[in-house]
């Protein structure tokens, strides 16, 4: 199948309003999936921009989504509520149903970053140890013996040579993977794509050992700047498998390297 | 006023249910304030316990909370609703509210940790960077000129004198605070009180420049652990300041230096 804009595949009709509820009709696309399901950020930025159309506000600021089922490809229903309008942000519920079902649920911060805004200060670790696009490897597929990974037809991923050690059965044991991320025709990420960047790569997990499937339960991500037009820069860390979860943070940085998002995710996993 | 424990200033008297929805009676204490306003932790502490009250489960594994408007110290009603029963968790929508106005919101997913389980793999930096209790400075008041941090009173709170710089004008500009952690009477903390202590530190950025009030406005929570009776350890840094937000990192970590909790906080600052 051909493929389709970021802009396309998360975009919403509205619907009509339901008391303090706004409606908006969505489809899934069934491009964007890891083994049949859809890709948890690609869900949430479905979410958030709902929550855009809802408010008329121009960025999403925070997120926190919790996932409870996984949708089917195919249509589904958006639904917002504003929780609170502030003065410079509103706070909004948004959640996508199907058949009556609620699939993810997430709050949403909207405001307006600045554009031109600079950090007035950052933590020194804050610097992108990524490798330069040219030398990361072009990734196509998932690891051997996995899921068909629809979604990589559709983004371009590169990830850094240091990182690609399970795709050999070689992790580093580290628990990190990191790489460029491009979207399809080179679109420019925003603050609603930059939720999907968040949870795009490979879970940094595959970097200490092969355990299958490793679903997210539930994913927070801080939009802190607007990124300059061009590929992303993404850090995805695991720090501690216990319990058969994972908690992993995830950096992303624009193609100048500058921090545009921070996130958090807590995920199953079969190790332990 | 005499310190209570953190578990009768939580406690809640369930009401009645309301179709899928169950309510409780909560008196917000108003000393687990700062500058009369509740602390977040704490009342995010009171929603998860909400939601294990509702489920029957026995341990909080994470939460998000958004906060929208400062509840008062008094009476308040806390309600539940099951968003989906699974097998090994439950997730939970929680929320707080005065007078019909909802205050705080939050997911929170609850489940049962192994006691006796230990981390199957964790991140090279995971150690507790804490000196020992012993070394710690006993904090008792807020930088001088703040408001008055009622909750100081409550809770111990012993700096690492590495990141105290602050209370005499001196930040170390790391963007990180420090210490060990009691609740009153010394009581054991269970992953209930931990959510409190992923909020119960001083803004990490009042070791890079004092800068008043500094509102949470979405906190995550991740519970890894039972921790084992004693103070915890608790680190909270600073990330980056931008668009007069910052956010914020927390671990927290129990006596022994087990990795207990992690949480990430985004919170408005006067600042840039």
């Amino acid at each position: 199948m051909r493929p389709k804009s970021f802009a396309a595949v998360t975009a919403l009709r509205a619907r009509r309003s339901e008391g303090d509820l706004q409606l908006f009709d969505a489809d899934i696309n069934a491009d964007w999936t890891i083994g049949g399901r859809p890709n948890g950020g690609y869900l949430l930025a479905l979410l958030a921009r709902a929550a855009l159309d809802s408010t008329g506000r121009t960025h999403v600021l925070a997120t926190a989504a919790t996932y409870l089922r996984p949708p089917d490809p195919g249509p589904a229903t958006v639904s917002t509520e504003v929780l609170r309008e502030g003065r410079s942000a509103t706070q909004v519920r948004a959640w996508v149903s199907q058949e009556g079902e609620t699939c993810v649920e997430a709050h949403v911060t909207v405001g307006r970053i600045d554009p031109a805004s600079t950090p007035y200060w950052s933590a020194p670790a804050g610097r992108a140890p990524v490798c330069d696009f040219e030398d990361c490897f072009a990734l196509r597929e998932g690891p051997p013996g996995g899921h068909r990974v629809a979604i990589m037809e559709q983004v371009e991923l590169r990830l850094d040579p240091r990182t690609l050690g399970y795709m050999s059965g070689n992790p580093s044991g580290k628990g990190e993977v990191m790489g460029w991320l491009t979207l399809p025709f080179g679109e420019a990420f925003d603050s609603v794509s930059l939720l999907f960047a968040a949870d795009a790569l490979p879970p940094a997990t595959f970097d200490i050992e092969m355990a299958g499937w490793v679903p997210t339960l539930t994913l927070t991500v801080y939009v802190r700047a607007v990124p300059v037009p061009g590929p992303v820069q993404v850090l995805q860390r695991a720090q501690m498998i216990q319990g058969r979860l994972v908690d992993e943070s995830c950096y992303v940085w624009d193609a100048e390297g500058s921090l545009v998002a921070q996130a958090t995710q807590l995920a199953g996993i079969r190790l332990g």
